[in-house]
């Protein structure tokens, strides 16, 4: 028709792989500039945005698949930590020219499947090309009750010290996706490395611990660049000391089996990112009705330490604390 | 300290930098894994996300500031559109290697003076490397009372069509900034030509706007892909046409005096990007309250023409509807 435009390869990209994924009546089928939601009375929202970058964070042959549910993970992960309950989220998605349509169809099936599994619908987004890598940014909310925002800096003197979950795995997953020949000198089996990897590709973030963690933490984060160096941020902040038991941290089968044939990657195991698991403080007082809440929700807790006077987390093994060549992940 | 782990750099790039601006108390000082707000009560929050690459929505070697107020700007003007008032902002930043301080301090700078400036604060971010280009995705939340968003999809045959500014200034300027020497060809003097380039690189979204928007539109769209397209999109949303009178677009001088050299420019100004404007529509009987209005909030509006029945945007030059060989800005 005369002077009038088609709806753009944009449009038709969005429509085709993303509204189906956008049945919340507030995301408007993708179709307007803005999502509305409305948060739920008495509470507040909760914020946060991760992403990743092909190349950086996932490797640019993942199944993308696995990458858009790793990237969606990640922010449902700092949400657990915080106790929040998932509301939805937007995603900024930069793709090379040339991404393939069944690229995209496989990574919106994914996001779609997680965005049902967790409850955390997509709502709006932004896609763009870019002469660079894929990259996935996705800013996530969710809700708790007002003021009730679990911290990482009200940690107190004489709280046990808790993690979800295994430390570890997917650390050691990245290294066995970099180099495979380590599975034969960690003395691992197929079935084992490649659980490790497994680890490493698609997180297991603990959203059902959220409600657990809000009613008995007093401090919590989310392990994103290893155990020591967020326990490290999560004292620092709490303005306290936490003293952890190597001998205590939660190890799966697999990362047990690789650190008898290498006992030297313990390090690699409490500095290593992308755990996605919460690591939290609860009072003694607490702590029974804590580990029968957990027990409900069905997610593993176990003590590792306690948080004492002073600064930062020490890991102490057989009697030694440890000294850490790189104690954290960081991006810079 | 034995064990311990020390401030990252990514820690200490954001205490530096981006921790200054996070001045409302929900960001935590950017020290948490999520901000917490609360949100207005009775409101619905309305969540938008969009973002600029370097090399793609911006050039490489523009001005940090002016990159970074522009992305956050492109966000307000979603809000705008949306008759929402802003709330607040996350930001995933991916920086290449070698990113220097000067850079990210005139970065945050600009961010800063545009947070304050638009009452917009920083409430968390990611930051990151990458080996692509310089990336900024904003996701911005405002808030409209419950079940007031203003949609896309509601215009009425019989409302008038209206745009706020001037339109096609930033797609001249962009020319302009690709090939300086046209200036010369649109017999431009440089005043002019550097007025394009300044409408071109920073947007003036309509905020002061929104609370008349939320109150007498039917409907409005922000005109980020070009007024023909983004018009176009929102008849198709709303199920009518829109017959746009091009006489009556509103030129700045400098675009006026572009046209005058080269008349054939007017579908680069009509289906140009980057305009950050409002299209919208108001029934007949809100109009003269809508321009009282707008007057008072100091935002120039001008009626372009009319919803009709039918199906899509038409652009009526001199008796005739214009044919435009690209209709709308698209990304793919």
């Amino acid at each position: 028709m005369p002077g009038k435009a088609r709806p753009s390869a944009e449009e038709r990209l969005i429509a085709r792989h993303f509204r189906p994924l956008a049945k919340h009546p507030g995301a408007f089928g993708l179709a307007d500039d803005a999502a509305a939601i409305a948060p739920p009375s008495g509470c507040d929202l909760v914020l946060t945005t991760d992403g990743v970058i092909a190349g950086v964070h996932v490797f640019a042959d993942d199944p993308p698949e696995l990458i858009a549910r790793k990237a969606l993970r990640m922010n449902l992960s700092d949400l657990a930590a915080k106790g929040a309950t998932p509301l939805g989220f937007l995603l900024a998605l930069s793709l090379p020219a040339g991404t393939k349509k069944w690229w995209l169809a496989a990574f919106a099936r994914g996001l779609g499947e997680d965005a049902k599994h967790y409850g955390c619908p997509l709502l709006g987004g932004d896609t763009d090309h870019t002469p660079g890598p894929a990259a996935v940014s996705i800013a996530a909310f969710g809700a708790v009750p007002r003021g009730k925002m679990v911290r990482r800096s009200t940690a107190k003197v004489g709280d046990a010290v808790l993690v979800t979950g295994t430390i570890g795995d997917a650390a050691l997953g990245l290294e066995l996706r970099r180099d495979p020949r380590l599975a034969k000198r960690w003395r691992l089996g197929d079935a084992e490395a490649a659980e490790l990897v497994r680890r490493y590709r698609l997180p297991q973030p603990r959203n059902a611990l959220a409600p657990t963690v809000l009613r008995y933490a007093s401090a919590a984060i989310d392990i994103s660049d290893g155990l020591a160096g967020d326990l490290d941020k999560l004292c620092r902040g709490s303005k306290v000391a936490a003293e952890i038991e190597v001998a205590q941290v939660p190890l799966s089968k697999p990362a047990r089996a690789a650190l008898t044939g290498e006992p030297k990657l313990m390090e690699t195991v409490l500095t290593g990112g992308d755990d996605y698991e919460v690591a939290l403080t609860v009072a003694p007082k607490k702590l029974a009705a804590f580990h029968r809440a957990a027990k409900a929700a069905g997610v593993p807790v176990t003590e590792i330490g306690q948080v004492r006077r002073g600064e930062g987390a020490r890991f102490i093994q057989e009697g030694k604390a440890l000294n850490f060549a790189r104690p954290a992940y960081s991006h810079f």
